[in-house]
């Protein structure tokens, strides 16, 4: 069994949560041969109110959270309180220690580096976010071209949207190629920007 | 001022939804003086569980919802039971009636088909479905190459990620091309599908 973790906070960014969730609960679902569980983590039972308004609730508070093997982590305003709290970023010390895949997408870098996740590392994030990765750990090696950066026990992603590819790329890495081409059919992944 | 309402129901796909809403809701809340309020509607204040798990609120019910210039309509497994709903139909012919942009994503085309909003029109909805589009309304002009399908007072999404180009076109089409640029660019939608 694979249980990936998306988590939750005040101000996430909706698709920063959604994408992933989506990709990631799409093979869940319609390949349970796989063994993949998905499930959303907070810091409360109570609705959280998303960056654009959007109010979600969480399957599991991190207190009660089952064991967890990757943890997607969203950007959004909300990161910039999340990165100063020391109790968020102890947490993902832990999970680190513990050997989680941490994965984050958009600003949620921002979280990672104040963790220390990204010492010595690749990663990128959200293109308006560079230079703040880059104070917050200046030993991170920046791509700001790449659509995510796989450096092993992390992986992160560009801005928003991008959580839809690093999310294939998850699919790819735990799962196979096959079924990441599979869940990208599922959910008609084509895109085709109209501007 | 315009209003765009996203629906909201029982089995809704998540990325159907949370696509549109991040790129209208992005518009909305970095361009204000656009005038554009984006909301979530549904039968109930209780919580939605969608398609694949996801509880989500939605900011209004449909006895109280404010008026509505633009409605999103997800896809899902949900869409079977809407479709024989005669009050969710009756719904939607009284919107479009009143000259409510019409739009869907997915097999939220369904649920017009049904209503008889796609009569004589082309239309799209996702890849599994375009036979049960076409034994809905045979006199639908089926377009499944087509991303979307703008049709001037409906406008129909292909499946599930599609609703992210064709809130862009939204934008552009209400906005103008220029706004939409500038939403895919704070949104980074620059795909770059990893298999």
């Amino acid at each position: 069994m694979t249980r990936i973790a998306v988590a939750l906070f005040q101000d996430a960014e909706e698709l920063d949560v959604v994408g992933p969730w989506e990709v990631l609960a799409a093979w869940s679902t319609q390949w349970p041969e796989d063994g993949v569980e998905v499930f959303t983590v907070a810091d409360s039972s109570e609705a959280v109110t998303c960056a654009k308004g959007l109010r979600v609730l969480s399957d599991h508070t991190w207190e009660a959270a089952p064991p967890i093997d990757v943890l997607v982590y969203p950007g959004g305003r909300g990161t910039r309180r999340e990165l100063a709290d020391p109790v968020v970023l102890e947490r993902l010390r832990k999970l680190r220690e513990q050997d989680v895949l941490m994965t984050s997408v958009c600003t949620g870098a921002l979280v990672f580096a104040a963790a220390g996740l990204l010492h010595e590392r690749p990663a990128t994030t959200w293109w308006g976010s560079l230079e703040t990765l880059a104070e917050l750990d200046p030993s991170i090696d920046l791509r700001p071209d790449d659509r995510f950066v796989d450096s092993g026990e992390v992986v992160t992603a560009a801005g928003v949207s991008a959580g839809i590819d690093m999310a294939l790329h998850l699919v790819a890495r735990l799962g196979s190629v096959e079924r990441a081409r599979e869940v990208r059919r599922y959910i008609q992944y084509d895109p085709a920007p109209p501007v």
